[in-house]
């Protein structure tokens, strides 16, 4: 059987010293071991990692040429948080470490409150309040 | 402070029944209240959410066109497994599952063994044993 799991989300990195950074920016701490070639962030129940774009191509895109940069790469990476209000705290805390605004946060038809900002290599983070939804310190889904 | 956490990672489905039909196929069953025009899958500590390509872009990226169909999104996803072997093993239910093969499974110079496939629209997953990383039924990381 197939494991219904993921455990990594890993970005190919155009210039991975700066977006570390950019994370670092948010008050994210580096799990040990990372470095200019591979940096880590364990997000609860998954990791963020960083790699170089052009190496991460060669392992998992051998038959394509890369994406142009600034295209949008079809994900969104979701931060959930506790209440409606943290999302415009968050949002705007993500904004001040850097983050690009590209939807202020805005009651959604679906019942919750979200809004996305972008990193500085466009991938872009919706902050999202979701009824119903939460979330233990080990990042795992606790149903209502 | 930004909880250092992922929660969601969402693909911009082109054929959100296809789609869900495929990871449905690899044996994963989807949260309740997954319907056509959303469907989430716990996958330990994170969700994997699919909703309409149109839709997250209206959302998520109203400054952009889409990118070329076929296009490297430039983002894996890591599916993490118990030994070794189990990752030849994964690789190819995920192949019989009709995932398309990327690069067969491999012996990684960091000490790892990985293999790439591809979901039906190219979302790139990497079946990965990764020594000294292990994972609770929550999906946390547990530290070595």
């Amino acid at each position: 059987m197939i494991p219904q799991r993921l455990s990594f989300v890993t970005l190919g990195a155009l210039d991975l010293p700066r977006l570390r950074a950019f994370y670092e920016g948010m008050g994210w701490t580096p799990r040990s071991g990372s470095n200019d070639e591979f940096t880590a962030f364990l997000l609860g129940g998954v990791i963020l990692a960083l790699y170089p774009r052009h190496l991460l191509k060669a392992e998992a895109a051998p038959d394509l040429v890369a994406a142009a940069p600034g295209s949008w790469n079809g994900i969104t990476l979701g931060l959930n948080v506790e209440d409606r209000a943290e999302v415009d705290r968050v949002f705007d805390q993500a904004c001040q470490a850097g983050a690009r605004p590209l939807a202020p946060p805005q009651d959604r038809e679906w019942g919750g409150r979200s809004g996305y900002v972008a990193d500085p290599e466009e991938n872009r983070w919706e902050i999202v309040w979701a009824p119903g939804v939460a979330f233990t310190d080990a990042g795992a889904v606790t149903e209502p």
